[in-house]
């Protein structure tokens, strides 16, 4: 008889997302793991290796059916300002919708583990990287139909971008209400507009 | 004989301050505080009260010694849009020069504690509030010297200089090199020059 996993595969990583998402890496302890997820230690080292094996698997998990699920609805629009705009909404719908204020899982991240791990940085550096590649479509495409200034730089523009959606993702975990991120979201406009 | 306190309270201080901004709050532990400080456990509790006691007084430690002491040398400058070009300068400076990639201690802690703990995020939302009225100052003064556009939103601008701010913190431990952060320094002037 083949060893059957005794859990849902799908169920565990969830659980552990949330948990490393709300907590951190360091702050969350196997024994915080293996309550939260309902499986037992050995089964958790069986399926996943270690603590830091699971960490990124969860955090390419979140990479994927998140920030990247994010970015494909948004690449719908159009309109290329328009996609920017409407993609400052819809972090700012997100952290308003986040009754625990967990933020967001990468930037946390990238608070937290880079400088410790080499690995770790890679994922969060990825992540932000393509945030930074959608920016720069975006913004060749309005150059492209002469609506944003021809002497724009496109990259340092797409970096301003991401900066300001990294900071609304801190500053939203406490710091800033509805108005405030709004009044962010109108003078990122002054970036990009002619 | 009155009770004489065995060490010198600003080398355990600034030892307790390090060890926090480095390691955030949760990660913390009692161990590592009488490891790094030197001081057993009966007589940080004595002196301190409690961790999260401790993690409070080092945390407004670092907000009068480091960001209202950064603000206080930029102030000295008498050019509004220079004094806040340079601030963005003098904080792409102190990233560069953190060869650990500690950040900012305030950022690190409003991404880690406050949506956990109400006083700790006065601390911190207070420290950001001053930020924000530092810009306010000096768009103010750049508006009534005719160099800022008179239509400026400024409590909006503000809040946008400091979400900058916020972003490059936490970019620059990991995914930012020298001139990515040179770049946003640039781009942040589009925001606030005529």
């Amino acid at each position: 008889m083949p060893w059957v996993k005794s859990f849902d595969i799908d169920d565990v990583t969830n659980r552990a997302m949330n948990l490393f998402w709300s907590k951190g890496f360091e702050s969350t302890s196997i024994t915080n793991l293996t309550k939260h997820t309902g499986i037992n230690k050995g089964s958790l080292y069986n399926a996943f290796g270690s603590k830091k094996a699971l960490f990124k698997l969860v955090l390419l998990k979140y990479d994927l059916e998140q920030r990247q699920a994010t970015l494909l609805k948004i690449k719908e629009i159009s309109d290329p300002l328009q996609a920017i705009d409407h993609l400052f909404a819809l972090i700012i719908e997100q952290s308003l919708a986040d009754k625990e204020k967990k933020g967001c899982f990468l930037v946390n991240t990238a608070i937290e583990v880079p400088h410790h791990d080499d690995d770790i940085r890679e994922i969060v550096k990825l992540g932000m990287d393509d945030f930074i590649n959608f920016f720069v479509d975006q913004l060749n495409q309005a150059k492209i139909a002469g609506i944003l200034f021809a002497d724009t730089d496109v990259q340092a523009c797409a970096k301003t971008l991401l900066t300001l959606v990294v900071g609304m993702r801190v500053l939203a975990r406490g710091t800033f209400e509805k108005e405030d991120l709004l009044s962010i979201q109108s003078q990122a406009l002054f970036l990009i507009h002619k």
